[in-house]
């Protein structure tokens, strides 16, 4: 336990003087770290913590709920260490007790306890804390918004900062964290190597969207609502003079931090990155973010072969860790979110995922005996519908791949195959989500990329960088790209990607900002 | 070993029609992951590759030189899972010699070998490969600018996408990934969850710095350069329309996430954000990059003293990984970059912190018998000349933390100390770099934090979000701030930050711009 000035009765060791260092005038040494002890480390383990029976503890944590009988009080603390709260019994011999009379301790107050811990009398948990002492540290006002009575999400999208302390959204804090380290163990146990992918670019080279545009033109005083138009340098023409922006030329948010990933994958053979994108697209819609984590591993020497296997592996990883280190957390999503989402997960980890070529998943779509809304038709992106048909319908919920797309729907820098009509693309669809990773073995051939980039008239000298990485050395390289948020949704069962992501960014309006101070 | 079409000789497992699943129309199974063997899985081990003398190996990387000699050639091959390279002795006999003869293998060209390891006759590595066949996979266009002579970090930082295939660049990547791995495990296996604060923020709460403008108001077409600033939209008074930007309201990037942390420590105690942040800075030196990443840590129910302990052993601890985990990388720094960084870092982990009031700091400095080019008075922040001669002049290299700075030179949230003068505040001092963390105990009182708002006229109504913090069960809590980059520059020696991220962003102009358009 660490120790902590604020606590009258736990200074687990205080610097003394006589330990202090003389080296210098009044200098001493910092107090050693160590991890502190939490709600999830006293309940947490295999026998819920029965097996510390009789051991004095302490608690600091938010209160859940309070009970107030007459000879005994309930209050649920919890510490966000864990979903379980831990009941406290507190009697009124205990020291403090007057603080639970003079109703200090309501929901939403913080709160330091002391006790023993006993077996519970209650059928919801295996122990609860006998409680000798309890201290208010943080008295709640009687506003609090998150009261016991469930409130909707919707509601909590407008109490951002407030939020996390509410069952749903601590949950999803805790299962994104673990899926965001996951892929960090995954992709370090296999030897690859986080790049970071700038943030501000020189513009789209990727053509994946609308991008946000970042300037000092305008300026960022504490008064931004002032700023004049007529104070925008221009030139002679009446266009912005960008030689006067910080960058001296237009920037921007990055859509992709693939084409940077490419160039050291074609230097440390395995990289990934995992950052925020951006997109400014108008799209207020439950699987849209303008702000959104992407990873986006790029392999050296692979093909679409190799892609498809590092992407089932990653896939496989992530939710088995999920699976394995988050158990509390999934079985709430599983009754309260989503519905048998734990046996669905299972089956990701178990089940072979299937891959399919575009041409036969149109062939097979067209021979369903289903109508869908969007006919089909071989040259078309597949809807939402038929991935769904595909992955739910026909492989029983197995993810499966689609390969080969045409390339006509897919991005220029994806590599061309032999029938001069599909590109080597991939996408992973699984149930409930559609698309969760797009990827491609990119064109590696400088003749064949030349040719593409012709063939959509992007401008050739805007990718001399690109292109070089195919005159110096190029090899067979390919990669794909995750949204994190969509990979949460998918792992949690939460419906709305505003729930996936601390603090949502979406388009707003003057009238309704979906966009708070935080 | 991975399945690679593109792969003449080492077709390890085709997926044989037998093998597919007939569930559906042409499906298939994913063909299973596997870890890539290496040049570190050759001869990255406590043997240098000798346990494996006879085996046969295949090998794909970069060529980082050539030398044909009458009889034998020697190309050295680097693959960036390591600095090392395999060295290839290649005889008239072995298959693929031709493409030796016909000059195909030049230094940047990427090959495919295969041959036996044998031990090697050099006094530079202790085994190299014996080749028994040789492929070119892409070759290398004469004007690769990256020759065996030694380029200045100056030229580099031009080919940003090709300086990834020095020996300095591969090393600084593999460091910097692995003390970001390192910040992800100390967190994780002590309880901290991980948050992705956003990037993009309605104001600058912090005042931090000037701050980059996001929007969509400058349209971010295909053609920026003709945005004329007339048609922007604008008010009646010639304001900017912001209700017509994305968000309604004016965005910016932001300057930290650390007020956001702290909406999580309040609810899950102990958080970590890692991710990036910006300032637009006019400020063209080596310690300074318009976007950079941030670690900044919140911990409740902690003091100052508990955040010290927690900065102290987060920084130990990613020393001591990357001692551990990249020797090699760190050897190479030690002769090419920074003499004795490797006993320097070594001494961090090692030493003890020591800790000194800003009070007893400046009572040092008066006594110092030193000139100091900028007068030390109480009251003024303490400049890099001062903080160099604490760390390295008086504490003999360990790491200095200096507490309890004057209010008036911090920030609005750092808790009052009792003597109304002082802040609970720290600054983790290193040798050569100076400040690397800096970090207070918050102001958790409602009262001491309205009060503070008011003294320095600030907008009390735009945090109304974090005052709720200290409304609904306020906690003590603390937490610091660590620029990733400085710490890679103290890990490594690299001088100038622009050579510690993959894409620098710094100031520039339109005659001579920085960011190129990668």
């Amino acid at each position: 336990m660490m120790w902590i000035i604020l606590d009258a009765f736990v200074v687990a060791a205080a610097i003394s003087s006589s330990d202090a260092r003389t080296v210098s005038l009044g200098s001493q040494r910092v107090t050693k770290f160590e991890k502190r002890v939490r709600i999830v480390d006293i309940k947490g383990g295999p026998d819920e913590g029965l097996e510390k029976l009789g051991h004095s503890q302490v608690v600091r944590g938010w209160v859940r709920t309070i009970r107030v009988q007459s000879t005994v009080t309930f209050i649920e603390v919890n510490d966000g260490s864990c979903l379980s709260n831990m009941q406290c019994v507190v009697n009124p011999d205990a020291e403090g007790y007057d603080q639970v009379e003079a109703g200090l301790i309501t929901t939403g107050a913080s709160i330091h306890v002391q006790g023993v811990l006993v077996e519970s009398q209650g059928s919801k948990q295996k122990v609860e804390l006998k409680i000798e002492k309890i201290e208010t540290i943080g008295k709640s006002d009687p506003s609090f918004p998150i009261q016991k009575k469930r409130v909707s999400r919707e509601f909590l999208r407008t109490k951002a900062h407030l939020r996390p302390r509410t069952n749903t959204f601590g949950a999803v804090a805790r299962v994104r964290n673990a899926l965001a380290y996951a892929t960090h163990k995954f992709f370090n146990e296999n030897g690859f190597v986080w790049i970071s992918s700038p943030i501000i670019t020189a513009s789209d080279c990727e053509g994946a969207g609308e991008q946000f545009c970042v300037t000092t033109l305008i300026p960022s005083a504490q008064e931004p609502l002032d700023s004049k138009v007529d104070a925008i340098p221009k030139t002679e023409d009446g266009s912005i003079d960008w030689s006067q922006d910080f960058f001296g030329k237009p920037a921007f948010l990055t859509v992709s931090g693939q084409l940077n990933g490419e160039t050291y994958a074609t230097a440390l053979t395995d990289v990934y990155t995992f950052g925020p994108t951006f997109r400014a697209e108008n799209s207020n819609t439950s699987r849209h973010l303008a702000e959104f984590w992407m990873i986006e591993p790029e392999l050296a020497f692979a093909n679409l072969e190799d892609d498809m296997a590092c992407a089932t592996a990653y896939l496989q990883y992530v939710v088995k860790f999920i699976l394995e280190n988050c158990k509390e957390d999934m079985d709430f999503f599983n009754t309260w979110i989503e519905k048998g989402i734990v046996d669905r997960l299972s089956d990701v980890v178990e089940k072979d995922f299937v891959k399919l070529s575009y041409t036969d998943a149109v062939e097979l779509l067209l021979r369903a005996k289903k109508k869908f809304e969007f006919p089909v038709k071989w040259g078309c992106d597949l809807q939402s519908e038929h991935e769904r048909y595909i992955t739910e319908e026909t492989f029983g919920g197995s993810p499966v791949i689609i390969t080969d797309y045409p390339k006509d729907i897919k991005a220029f820098y994806m590599r061309q195959n032999d029938d001069g009509k599909t590109v080597a693309a991939m996408d992973v669809l699984v149930p409930r989500v559609g698309e969760l990773i797009g990827g491609s073995q990119r064109e590696e051939r400088l003749d064949y990329l030349e040719a593409r980039l012709d063939d959509l008239k992007l401008n050739k000298e805007s990718y001399w960088w690109y292109l070089d990485l195919r005159r110096y050395g190029s090899v067979p390289h390919a990669g794909f790209g995750l949204g994190f948020e969509r990979l949460v949704q998918f792992a949690t069962g939460i419906e709305n990607i505003r729930d996936a992501i601390p603090f949502p960014r979406t388009p707003g309006s003057a009238e309704s900002s979906n966009m708070p101070c935080i």
